[in-house]
């Protein structure tokens, strides 16, 4: 007998036909033999709707408050889910964030866990009972109600997994699993079967909203397996586990396209240390994240920098530039925000030099300009025209054949 | 500096704007100089909605998980509120009944409160905060969530005001207090200034909704001062108070007129020791309340006992009179659901006998034929056809000059 974590999103449990079926679903997986834990989402845009009231109350919310107000989303599709489970003649018992023992520190509405009892589930499941557990949220030490953020419901179920030493975490959703690109722009991506830990943290980060990196990082270190699928789908989904042999041939496993990035550039940089140094000083104490660094060598003594970020940071970026500019003695700023950043992802490409070149000759053959160009050991990113994404993907998806097999 | 529990229900805070006016007064009372707790109800027709949406997916939903779900309501109203107080420049806190440490007992949907720990309400006073409390629900010793059942969030605030010493607690409401009789019924009837706590007991119990029973015993049993008023409007409304002298030469405080009760009686009862015990017994074993009891003296041996129930118990309360009958050997079972209880309640009455004179003058006088009466040191009450229900009440309110004076 195993132990399996399940998490459901809110869009599977909007309506009571669909709360009806993920508990005939939940039963299906007890029947087959195994203990079940389930963590749920608000259904549907509870959450968004709370949000929208709260900001006709309060221009800026308390996050305090925010949190006891948004948990209440997640405790509401815990009872009704149990409740439809016990109509189907199944013993189940819910708990919110508190009732588990999921300890947070206080940073409210982005909580870290520090740490999970989970003694009553233990305890629920010995007797048999399928437990749902209300997801993203938890308690600090003074007992406030925290949240834990985007993507908070599955780092509970992840970290419930890895604390009950669960087979596998399950994470059902409104997709069939990982592809090797979005089906929406490459119509003939195929939906891959396994995928490393360290390759899906850079498809995250790279704009593949399957889930987000921070529960890909604690399913890797507790050495957790993930199941994405499909909720309302038999069809097995993608495995998300340890690198392994059997993985080591595969030299690119998919394709991201992220439109979500703006380009800032620093021209004419004296190539004196400390400047990348202030101006990112800079960048940073205004709370604005960079994806992508890029300086290349300097010519006569002046270098260029380049960095991408949010688009909707973009304002306050270039400002910032704009002041270190003047700073260090007057540079040329310039910025873009049509631009898209199309990657690759495989943990095999590392060890194979030519991919890159493959890349960048799929690139030139569609006639697309390569402005910018970054890589790590399992990645390697290309900015080029916003209006030329879409076509960069489907080369590359093509010249690597990721349509045809696994 | 004294401290004022206030209590605001679901029709005090159904939108954004009503939520705002609420937080401007709990404000200006705080500015007066006194410390503040409030309790608040789920807003508007959010608990009907919940309940309605557990039975579409479950025909009896498990108790537990029904405390689970309907408490996020007054957790939402908590966390509003607070925002809102926070907008206009005041410092709050609010709380889940958890979180006050409200331990109660396990009965689910109707616990007792069996201690109140406040440490948390108290710290935060006197960081001279106002404390917002979800109102309606507690924790039981295994840590489940429980709820308080009717007039719940009405217990909260008195039992608050209870341990926390409170000079008063106000329930603030959709009426402006308690009225002489049911306005809408009786156009003449006067808002009374003050009202002991026994009176609004059988008041309550008669059906005048302001208040439900419970809250009011609690009251009395730890003389907390209630005070009833409207929500939105600096009108005084009614006191709940012990029985002082200045209440002494009141006889009659108000009349209340039920339509909710049906009349059962067993005709040609045999004069022997056990049947009312045999009858009542079978009542009780069916879990029906019965409100009003009466035997009279028998005749040749044999007499009539007639007793009244909820209507919806009535179908029930017939059944389990029949079997009796069946049992002690045959008498005759009859009903009538086209009852009024007609009811004048005041703590001078007891002292003065001509008071139950006038009121049955008063209803001789419009013709109005009474079936049954009953009386206790405080109230007298009359069955009467549910036809004249109305008329009666007018007319003992004009025979006892209710609307004149206090």
């Amino acid at each position: 007998m195993a132990l399996i974590v399940q998490k459901y999103g809110g869009s599977s449990l909007t309506d009571v036909e669909k709360i009806k079926k993920i508990a005939a679903r939940v039963i299906a997986a007890k029947d087959s033999g195994d203990e079940i834990v389930v963590v749920v989402s608000a259904r549907g845009d509870t959450t968004d709707k709370l949000i929208k009231l709260a900001h006709q109350i309060n221009e800026q919310p308390a996050e305090r408050e925010m949190d006891m107000l948004l948990s209440t989303g997640e405790q509401v599709s815990a009872a009704l889910l149990t409740m439809a489970i016990h109509a189907q003649g199944k013993d189940a018992t819910s708990f919110t964030g508190t009732q588990v023992g999921i300890a947070t520190d206080s940073s409210h509405t982005r909580a870290k866990i520090l740490k999970i009892d989970a003694k009553r589930v233990k305890n629920k499941l010995e007797k048999g009972h399928i437990v749902i557990v209300a997801g993203f949220q938890g308690i600090d030490y003074e007992g406030n109600i925290t949240t834990l953020g985007r993507g908070g419901s599955d780092l509970t179920a992840v970290s419930l997994a890895a604390v009950l030493n669960a087979q596998r975490c399950e994470i059902c959703t409104d997709v069939e699993g990982v592809y090797t690109a979005d089906p929406r722009i490459v119509p003939e991506a195929r939906k891959l079967n396994v995928v490393s830990y360290d390759e899906m943290l850079e498809m995250a980060s790279l704009g593949a909203y399957v889930l987000y990196d921070r529960s890909v990082e604690m399913a890797k270190r507790f050495s957790v397996p993930l199941h994405i699928r499909h909720s309302f789908s038999r069809n097995p989904g993608t495995l998300i586990i340890k690198e392994d042999k059997s993985m080591e041939d595969i030299l690119v496993r998919g394709i991201t396209l992220s439109k979500e990035e703006a380009k800032v550039s620093f021209h004419g940089v004296s190539d004196k240390p400390g400047v990348a140094a202030k101006l990112f000083q800079a960048i940073a104490s205004a709370n604005i994240s960079v994806n992508m660094i890029i300086q290349n060598v300097s010519k006569e003594g002046l270098s260029d920098i380049s960095f991408t970020v949010a688009k909707g940071d973009l304002k306050k970026a270039i400002a910032m530039a704009r002041k270190v500019s003047r700073q260090i003695g007057g540079c040329k700023v310039s910025a873009d925000d049509g631009i898209a950043n199309v990657s690759i992802v495989g943990i095999g490409m590392g060890r194979h030099s030519g991919v890159a070149a493959e890349m960048f000759t799929a690139l030139a053959e569609e006639g697309v300009n390569i402005q910018m160009i970054s890589t790590s050991e399992i990645k390697i990113s290309c900015i080029v025209s916003e209006k030329d994404g879409k076509k960069a993907a489907r080369a590359i998806h093509t010249k690597f054949k990721l349509g045809k097999r696994n």
